[in-house]
């Protein structure tokens, strides 16, 4: 049901504008520029917008729109708000300020929306949000230009953000890591479409296959909240930030968002309950989700492979603070590899190969590791700075998706890894910076396994 | 003592090679391109290398040698070691791998190198190390390739490595992200010159503001360990991350560089006892060696400045876990700011200048808070995809600076914030790509400056 707002054959743009750095112009030009469908300008002033007609009002527009995109000073909404009802418009985006978020007056405004919605077909995302980007239709509502802020690629992660600020801050990082997403939504003070909506929409939605939210209080109802979480997380993973989880927190989240933060524990048990994985950082959200581009393991056994030592012992103690088993290669499997392996390779768990590692040896320990049965998926510390170490170990990588275990890789360094660590991420094998973040984004793959089979 | 480790006038590389990619090669060709002073090729095979005279012998070379590099198979290492102490070199770098960290024959073959040199004026370096890297004399000895391996800007933290691994792939990483240093030692094996000389040495030496140790486990007494300690952390800040923490991790460690790691209680005792600031993982190691190009704050009560309002709340929630003090802006100051900004500005902590904040809102709001008397630092996070921020905001943080109170700033996101951000670096302003990041190493000033006052 809220189909049309990332993919509207129709969008009127309520308040385009031809005055460059305007909101209304920038989100005008991103229509007009990447948009396949249909796109047409509304604003009091009539004057031709890039030699296309402008409109009056939307109820002007001689044709069926299916997204609309307000742009306009937060007390002229309310009357084109209701033309879009009237002109049965499904999907409304709000992007103007000053409702709810500024207090009693604002407040009184949102209100006069809500009931000019009431009872209608048309559901509004906002207001005070930067809204929609969807990378394949190319809906895009932001009003940051391109100069300062990326826009990602076509990915398989959909990323819902009650703040335009971090939403806006991870897509640009995004877009530099050369990451992917399918969807993106701010929806700010949530009026009418709220964190349960989405999340129950992007639960249906074929494209997305993880799903990332930065929340700071739930606006929906905590029961259906919760009831939505259950059903979405058992057909696909659910990725949580909550902020606003320290005294202070929940104290600077009523300033922001006007939401009621609730205590980190209430949050955190409901997560548990119902199979969210929570990230407990800016960094994890995306790390965990990232992780979901490989396949879930059966069990929590992983192996550590490596080609230097102190990553291997930093993976280690990540790993056990993590609870994740880190078994010893059977007698069966070290003694095939040590026959085909020079003597000071190292075959406990972490498998030391030494800085001297190549391609091939890489290649044989995690076939064997993997045919052998006795682990559920792989860390792969490749430092790519070892000289001997060819480039085809990307290739290699690759390859051992046959497995269908989860491989994550952890690589660090400058514009050799980065290189090479492109590659891997372009073959859906997440690299991390850190051993420790690759750990982590592991056991969030064991933690989502583990609630499956619930 | 160590000092021609680092500053030699005349350096001799035994197995100095004409094979590219021989590692013997590969460090001749670092000193012939980089280093100012007298180089000189040693093999047996006296065929001249890039037109220069070979000398069979460190011996046969008609000049006083500072610094010996060698690069030979293990088993003759004691042979030209023992030339090199005839000769009175003072420091020795033993490259070559094959000693105590293959077992038994190479610990006996370590143990006569060391009667070799004892009672002379010979100290040596590992052997298995990858050496020592100095950014203002250009000695580097790091075997590995500029294509795979870039080589840090000249900067003022010093960094000691037991791994190779570790050290070359941080050295990477910090070439690509432009932060400087001025020596690096990997000590391996340690036969000689231990972690304990290493530090006390950068203690006293001139360059270095802050020492970087990545720690197995001590290859020194634990008594000269702890007493070295405790002298240089009254100087300057000493950051270590011990990695070997967990039972498995300790394992890991043994196989590894054959220390022992001993309990990770223990060591945190230690390093508590004797002021080092402990690193918790592979980031916050040059996470917190970069805030120390800030100044130490008095006390730890800390302002957030922000204009994204959920990542002021992701800060709050850390500076609460970290215990450091975000206290209300007094009436005074708020009234203050009141009168200078838009009604909608949040005067709290975090202050949410808001995402039409401006370079000049900024500005007041610093000058006011840190001319206050209210607060010890300033954590500034500034989303500079925020389309109203002109880029002189860089030039007012480092305006700054005036203050002599601690500044660390969170950006995130693609080319135009990695822009913005190494101007910042560049003028010893840190910048974190998140803010939880920015918060715990602001908090690592707070903890040397409590120690200080000790």
């Amino acid at each position: 049901m809220l189909e049309s707002f990332f993919n509207p054959k129709s969008v009127a743009i309520i308040g385009a504008s031809r005055t460059p750095n305007k909101l209304g112009y920038v989100i005008f030009e991103n229509f007009i520029k990447g948009f396949g469908g249909k796109v047409y300008p509304v604003n009091v002033d009539t004057t031709p917008i890039s030699g296309r007609e402008v409109f009056p009002s939307v109820k002007k527009i001689p044709d069926k729109i299916d997204l609309a995109v307000i742009v306009i000073p937060a007390a002229a909404v309310p009357k084109v708000l209701k033309e879009c009802v009237e002109k049965k418009i499904e999907s409304v985006v709000i992007i103007s300020a000053g409702f709810a978020e500024i207090g009693k007056e604002g407040k009184m405004l949102e209100e006069k929306c809500k009931k000019i919605i009431k009872g209608s077909k048309t559901r509004v995302l906002g207001p005070n949000v930067i809204g929609v980007y969807d990378s394949s239709t190319n809906v895009d509502t932001l009003f940051l230009s391109r100069e300062r802020m990326g826009r990602p690629k076509q990915g398989s992660i959909s990323f819902i953000s009650q703040s335009g600020a971090v939403g806006s801050t991870i897509l640009d990082w995004l877009s530099e890591e050369k990451i992917g997403i399918t969807k993106f939504i701010s929806y700010g003070n949530a009026m009418d479409v709220n964190e349960s909506d989405l999340i129950e929409f992007l639960g249906r939605d074929e494209k997305t296959k993880v799903i990332v939210v930065y929340l700071e209080g739930i606006k929906s109802e905590g029961k259906k909240f919760i009831e939505t979480l259950k059903r979405v997380t058992k057909i696909k993973p659910v990725i949580i930030l909550k902020s606003g989880k320290t005294d202070k927190g929940i104290k600077a989240v009523a300033s922001h968002t006007g939401s009621l933060a609730g205590s980190a524990k209430i949050y955190s048990s409901v997560f548990k309950q119902t199979g969210v994985i929570e990230a407990n950082s800016w960094e994890e959200l995306f790390d965990f989700a990232r992780a979901f581009s490989q396949p879930v393991p059966k069990k929590n056994r992983v192996v550590i492979i490596t080609d230097g030592g102190g990553f291997g012992v930093l993976a280690t103690d990540e790993c056990e603070r993590q609870k994740l088993q880190l078994s010893e290669p059977s007698e069966k499997l070290k003694n095939s590899l040590k026959n085909k392996f020079p003597p000071y390779i190292i075959l406990h768990n972490p498998i030391d190969l030494t800085g001297d590692a190549t391609a091939e040896r890489y290649r044989i320990t995690m076939e064997e590791c993997l045919r052998s049965g006795e682990y559920d998926g792989v860390i792969a510390i490749t430092l790519f700075q070892v000289p001997t170490l060819e480039e085809k170990i990307t290739e290699i990588l690759i390859e051992m998706k046959k497995f269908k275990k989860p491989i994550l890789c952890c690589a660090t360094g400058g514009r050799f890894t980065k290189r090479l660590s492109s590659i891997l991420e372009g073959n859906s094998i997440p690299v991390y910076p850190a051993p420790e973040r690759a750990v982590r984004a592991f056991n969030s793959l064991v933690k989502y396994a583990t609630w499956l089979k619930k």
